[in-house]
C-alpha cells in the first residue's frame, strides 16, 4: 500500500502547526471502509486540536478531520450496504484531513443525486450537531423561534438553513454589520451585531418581549446567564461548545420559573450505536431538507489540502460564511 | 352565604403567623366549583408563602394552601362533569386551609373507590409535582436508576412510590439515619445520609460508577455542581425547588461531554391549561400506580384546622416522613 498525504499537528500551536506528512493506512476492519477522500470539512473542534485542547478519543486517528466526503474503496467484513465506487459522506473521529480515510459504514450516508461531492463534504458535522441539538434535543418547532449565536458560522448558517426549513423564525447573533447582512440573506428574520447591542435587549424586543422559544449557544461563559435571563417560559437552550468557557456565576431560578430544558451535547465523543442512528435519522429527515427545503450547505471556500494552513487561518480570522472545505488531489 | 374559617398570614412569620379568620367565598365563575374541604395537604411552599417568600400569583387566594380533597357544593356555569356531592382532590393556586374553596374543575380529579379523603387530600401537589418533572420532563425509564434528594418529604415519598412503582430503582439522601431507614422501608434500594456522607461518592459506588440517570433536586445551591459531577451520561437533572439557593458558581461542562438535560418547573405559575392537562394525565397514568402498584400516599400526621400552627411547626422540624393533612370540622 503507497503512502496516503495526511494532515497532524505533532507539535500544538497555530495554523503553522499543521504538518503534512505521509502515512499508511491500516485494512478496513470489521464494518470499515476505506474511502478515497474527495474532500473534508474544516471545523472549529480542528482548530482545537491543532492546539492541543481537544485531544482524539481512545482510538482515534491523530490525523485531524471529522467530516469527509469520498468515494469507497474498499469494504471491510460485515459491510452490506455500500461497495467499492460508491459515493459516501461520513461522520469520523478523527482523519479526514487525507487522502484516504477509514470510515465506520455505520455512520456513513450515501451521497443523493444533486448534491455535489464538495457540498456533502460540508454536511455531517454541522448538519448532524444541528439536527441532534437543535431538533431531537431542544426540539425545535414550526412557528417557534430560534435564536442562533454565530449566525454566519458553520454551525449557525446550518442551523438558519434546516429552521427555516421546518418553517421557524431565525434570529442570529454575528459579529459585524456585514455578517449580519449575509445572515439576514440567508434566512434571518433579524440579525443582531453583538458588538454594538445588546442582543438580550434587541431580541426580547423583536419577539414581543416573550424571548425566543430555543436558543443554540456555543459561546458559554457570559452567555449562559444572559440566556437563562432571555429565553422564553418553557424554552430549551442548547449548548454546543463553550467558546467562552463552561464555568459562570450563575442564577439557575429561570430553570423552575420558566420552566426550561437546558440540554447539551457533542458528536465525537458518543458511542458510535448513537452516532449510527444519528446518520440514518439525517438521511430520513433532513437530507430531504437539504435537497427540497432550499437546505443546501453554504460553502464559504475551498482550500487544497496542502493549504490547510491558509484554511484554518480562514476560519480563525472568523470571516468566513458557512463551511470551509479542504478538497484532496482526488477532488 | 356563612362565614368560612380559613387560615391566613397576615403578617409574614413563624408558624405563629398562621391566623383563622372568617371569610366570604364568591359563588363559583364558569368552569368553577366550591367545594366543603374534608383536607388540605401541608406544603413547604406554604411555609415559604407565610414567610412572605411566596406570594400568592394575582388572582389568587390569600388563603392559603396549594391542594384538598372535599365534596363539591356548588358548580358554576360550565361544569358538567361534577355535581353536589361528588368527591373531588384538586390543585388550586391558593385557598385550600379553609372550610371551603373554589377550586377549577379541569384541574381536579374525582377521588376513586379505595383512596380515603385524607389520602385523597395528599396527593394532588405531589403526585402532579413528581409526575411532571421526574417523568414527563426527566423521562424517568424503567429499569433506570433515579437519586432522589430529601427522601422522606412530601415529595421523596412520592417520587420513591411512583418510581418503584414503574420499575425504576431508587436512592435517597436524607438528613438522619431513622429517614435513611424510613426511606428504605419506602423501596429505596439505599438511602445516604447526606449529613456523616459525601453523597455524590456514595452514589456513585452504588451505580457502579456510573452514576444515577436521573436526579431529582429541590435543594440548589451547592448541590447543583455536584448533581452535575454524578449524573450519569445522558442523565437527566430536574430541579423543583432551591431550598439553598439558585445561585451557584458552576461549570456546566458535563451538560456538553455527558450528554445532559437539565429541567424544572414549579406547579403554581403555570397556566391553567397546563395544569388541567397535567390533571388529565394524572387521572390516566398515576392513578392506576397509586390504586395498583404500590404507590398510595403516606399520611405522617393530621392535624385539625385549628392546629394549624402544630402542623407548620411539624413541617419545619423535618421530622415527618410523607404528608401532613389538615382536616376542616367536616372530615
Amino acid at each position: 500500500m503507497t503512502g496516503v498525504l495526511s494532515v497532524t499537528a505533532p507539535v500544538p500551536g497555530g495554523p503553522e502547526a499543521l504538518t503534512l506528512e505521509t502515512r499508511t493506512l491500516p485494512a478496513p476492519g470489521p464494518g470499515e471502509m476505506r474511502v478515497r477522500v474527495h474532500g473534508a470539512g474544516v471545523n472549529r473542534p480542528d482548530a482545537m486540536q491543532r492546539e492541543g485542547n481537544y485531544p482524539p478519543p481512545p482510538g482515534a486517528s491523530d490525523v485531524l478531520g471529522l467530516e469527509l466526503s469520498g468515494e469507497v474503496i474498499e469494504t471491510g467484513p460485515g459491510v452490506t450496504r455500500y461497495a467499492p465506487g460508491d459515493r459516501v459522506m461520513a461522520l469520523v473521529a478523527g482523519g479526514a484531513y487525507a487522502e484516504e480515510a477509514i470510515v465506520q459504514a455505520d455512520v456513513a450516508l450515501p451521497v443523493p443525486e444533486g448534491l455535489s461531492m464538495t457540498e456533502a463534504a460540508g454536511i455531517p458535522e454541522t448538519y448532524f450537531t444541528v439536527w441532534s441539538n437543535l431538533f431531537i434535543r431542544a426540539g425545535l418547532k414550526p412557528g417557534e423561534t430560534a435564536l442562533i449565536h454565530g449566525g454566519t458560522s458553520g454551525i449557525g448558517v446550518t442551523a438558519t438553513l434546516l429552521a427555516r426549513a421546518i418553517g421557524a423564525e431565525v434570529i442570529t447573533t454575528c459579529g459585524s454589520d456585514e455578517k449580519c447582512r449575509a445572515s439576514a440573506q440567508l434566512g434571518a428574520r433579524a440579525s443582531v451585531n453583538y458588538r454594538d447591542t445588546d442582543f438580550v435587549a434587541a431580541v426580547r424586543d423583536l419577539t414581543g418581549g416573550k424571548g425566543p422559544e430555543v436558543i443554540l449557544d456555543m459561546v458559554g461563559g457570559p452567555y449562559m446567564q444572559r440566556n437563562l435571563d432571555l429565553v422564553a417560559e418553557d424554552g430549551r437552550i442548547a449548548q454546543i461548545a463553550f467558546q467562552q468557557g463552561s464555568r459562570a456565576d450563575l442564577d439557575m431560578g429561570p430553570v423552575l420559573f420558566k420552566r426550561l430544558t437546558l440540554c447539551g451535547s457533542t458528536l465525537r465523543a458518543r458511542p458510535l450505536a448513537m452516532k449510527a442512528e444519528l446518520a440514518r435519522e439525517v438521511e430520513a429527515e433532513v437530507l430531504p431538507l437539504i435537497l427540497e427545503q432550499g437546505a443546501r450547505p453554504v460553502i464559504d471556500s475551498t482550500f487544497a489540502l496542502d493549504r490547510v494552513q491558509d484554511a484554518h487561518a480562514r476560519l480563525e480570522a472568523s470571516a468566513h460564511t458557512g463551511k470551509i472545505v479542504l478538497l484532496t488531489p482526488a477532488a
